[in-house]
């Protein structure tokens, strides 16, 4: 089979999984989950010898020391997947709610009724642990999943999947064998193929950095949901109170600066900025983190903040997930937020104010999936917003947008049930 | 300015006129609206002279009869792009709505707000009527929109547009002149160069044939929500009531065959073909429907009406927006959902039934926007189902699926308010 029959073969399998995953009890579901769970333990060594297979065409590959640590699996992190599994089995089921619910004058009863979407393309990057995390995310939302991890990964997700189907076919004579699907080349066209299948394919989520999310929205003809990058942002207003900005800088800063909540810039209106930028410089230089400032910031950091650069426009642009933060100071909420709208990656910004009319404005015309008043960035995140779980943060504005929890991985129908309505 | 440089200016336009519109009032915008309505009536004479010169290329362009009607505009039809006008302003506003809202055990208030999308390209054909439309349920729900309607009208839509624009602006100072745009070039390559500016642009809906969303759907890097062509289906369940059947079989057909949820295809159950075909038969052949019959209906109504031939593979795919039937005689529910899901567009399909267990699996399993249980997929239409208006009805399920009215034309946003939590 050349690749696109491979593909048009995985597509088409997924298509017909997913008919049979929407008629699933949610019993049914969470006995699979469960099974799931205790199968990637009790299959841990197996799945330890293909990670070490994995780790070892890693290293050929010259990854960085960080990349092969998100590669590992050990038995702490093969439980970690097992327990997240048996958390999403407890989750309410997102299929068959009812959203929405009207009798029209002609007595036609119409319900809006949450579906599953269908057959869900999930392409990512190193981490293993992704490929439980989404596969079961969507199995409990009667989704078909079409997983591609990073090259390197490939050994380690194959066996992680083959482990939930496995798991799955015992605990149901229902289980569609292809509910969960791996793509098994490394080719880097597959994705491109896949891609290209709108009549089996419903959704494609990339996760990832500029580099993928570019290289999908240029060739996917299904409807993508990006998850892309957090370029977040901290607005400390004329009106903060600049203890409470001072945590919450440091805190979206320092507290985990690797993820896409994290922030990459903090604002400083020009009114406070000679008071609050020395305390948060200390504190900064505390952690050790680069600071870039633009001229403003520079004079009042300079002497305080051992590491302190001139920051550059494409900084702004920048996801460093790194101890390096950009400095700058502006003219007032409506120059903090062009700013953002500008700069930003629509993901998660800040305004610390006790003044009403400030935060309203920010809130409102900040055009971000998540906007936040006197709190840290780091709040976005599907467990924070008591989700229970989240397969990613949706930078993209149609479908879900945000966290995406259970009930962001469905779509809806339409039933009308009449006793022999026509129209006139 | 070339191509490229003329829609990237049209995007941007439209993005910072997008931030403009997402601050109007409620009663502002609806203000607008209504002086828009009045603008159109009373510019008719400008807008009906810019429509003769249309005519008259479409003359030249050898559109059919049906076409050219389509594309004429008189006293009558802007009036009632005028009403549809003042019927969006009473409607109530979709953006600010609180979608759900929580506060978390750290105190933290989380509020899901809709917004609006930000900017619309809408691609249609002929009817120039659609410009006001689509325009004023943007604008009401907060979008800037940019429309490229059929190149046989672009005069008429550059003068609707135009007219609109300018009643905004009398009526509010802070109307924004890049709310509703024309592309104003019939180079096609101009679809393509504009569906590439991701930065500015939030989401496309085409309108319109298979060729037009094939077209918009390969060249497409921004969201495409698709309005496609409606195979629609009736099924006549083994326990229907036959006169029920009759009634909804013939409304769903012949009382507008033109539009995307008119029934396409009429499938019948083996055991009651012999008993209810002949009398669909008669009641066909005096509506004058040409009826293409599989082997079994033939057998069943050969001599009853004049017009049949029999059906190909392909008529089971063809969407005819005329008088022509498929008839398909099939073994029961199960084969009646597969038949569906095989060849319909998952657009509006109905069963006719007293058998709940049957209704319940033809509901579930009918993977369409809109299933029906003994009612007529007519009824498939954003005033049907108390909308109030539509831009169109998806086909999709990422994003809005169904009628779209001014709900399903916005996005949301989530708003974390808090006292100064940080995560730890």
């Amino acid at each position: 089979m050349n690749l696109n029959e491979q593909m048009t073969q995985l597509a088409k399998q997924a298509k017909i999984a997913s008919r049979e995953l929407a008629k699933l009890s949610t019993r049914g579901k969470n006995d699979c989950l469960l099974a799931m769970a205790d199968a990637l333990e009790k299959n841990s060594a197996a799945i330890k010898e293909a990670n070490t297979l994995d780790m070892e065409i890693g290293a050929k590959l010259n990854l960085s020391a960080a990349m092969l640590d998100r590669l590992q699996l050990d038995d702490k992190r093969i439980s970690a997947m097992a327990k997240g599994l048996r958390e999403v089995a407890v989750l309410s089921d997102p299929v068959g709610k009812i959203l929405d619910e009207r009798t029209r004058p002609n007595g036609l009863k119409l319900k809006k009724i949450s579906t599953p979407i269908g057959v869900v393309v999930i392409i990512y990057e190193s981490r293993p642990n992704v490929t439980a995390d989404a596969a079961s995310l969507c199995f409990k939302s009667g989704n078909a999943t079409i997983l591609r991890g990073g090259k390197e990964a490939l050994n380690s997700n194959l066996i992680i999947a083959r482990t939930m189907i496995d798991a799955g076919k015992k605990t149901l004579v229902k289980f569609p064998e292809h509910a969960i699907q791996v793509v098994a080349t490394t080719d880097r066209d597959a994705i491109k193929e896949l891609l290209s299948l709108t009549q089996y394919v419903d959704l494609c989520m990339p996760r990832g950095g500029e580099s993928l999310i570019r290289a999908v929205t240029e060739c996917s003809k299904v409807p993508v949901i990006k998850h892309y990058k957090g370029v977040c942002h901290v607005f400390v207003d004329a009106d903060a109170d600049l203890k409470m900005a001072g945590e919450i800088a440091m805190n979206a800063k320092v507290q985990r600066p690797a993820v896409c909540n994290a922030m990459e810039t903090l604002l400083v209106d020009k009114t406070v900025a000679e008071k609050f930028l020395p305390i948060i410089g200390q504190k900064l230089a505390k952690k050790n983190v680069e600071v870039r400032a633009d001229e403003t910031a520079w004079g009042l950091l300079n002497g305080k903040v051992e590491k302190l650069k001139t920051v550059s426009e494409q900084d702004y642009f920048t996801e460093y997930n790194d101890f390096i933060l950009n400095i700058r100071v502006v003219d007032g909420v409506r120059a903090a937020i062009d700013h953002i709208n500008f700069y930003g990656s629509a993901h998660s910004d800040s305004i610390i104010t006790a003044n009403e009319a400030h935060a309203k404005q920010f809130l409102a015309e900040v055009d971000s999936a998540t906007v936040y008043w006197n709190a840290s960035t780091r709040f976005t995140d599907g467990g924070e917003f008591g989700m229970g779980a989240e397969i990613g943060i949706s930078t993209d504005k149609i479908g879900a947008r945000g966290p995406m929890g259970l009930d962001e991985l469905t779509s809806y129908k339409w039933m009308g049930i009449g006793n022999g309505q026509i129209r006139t």
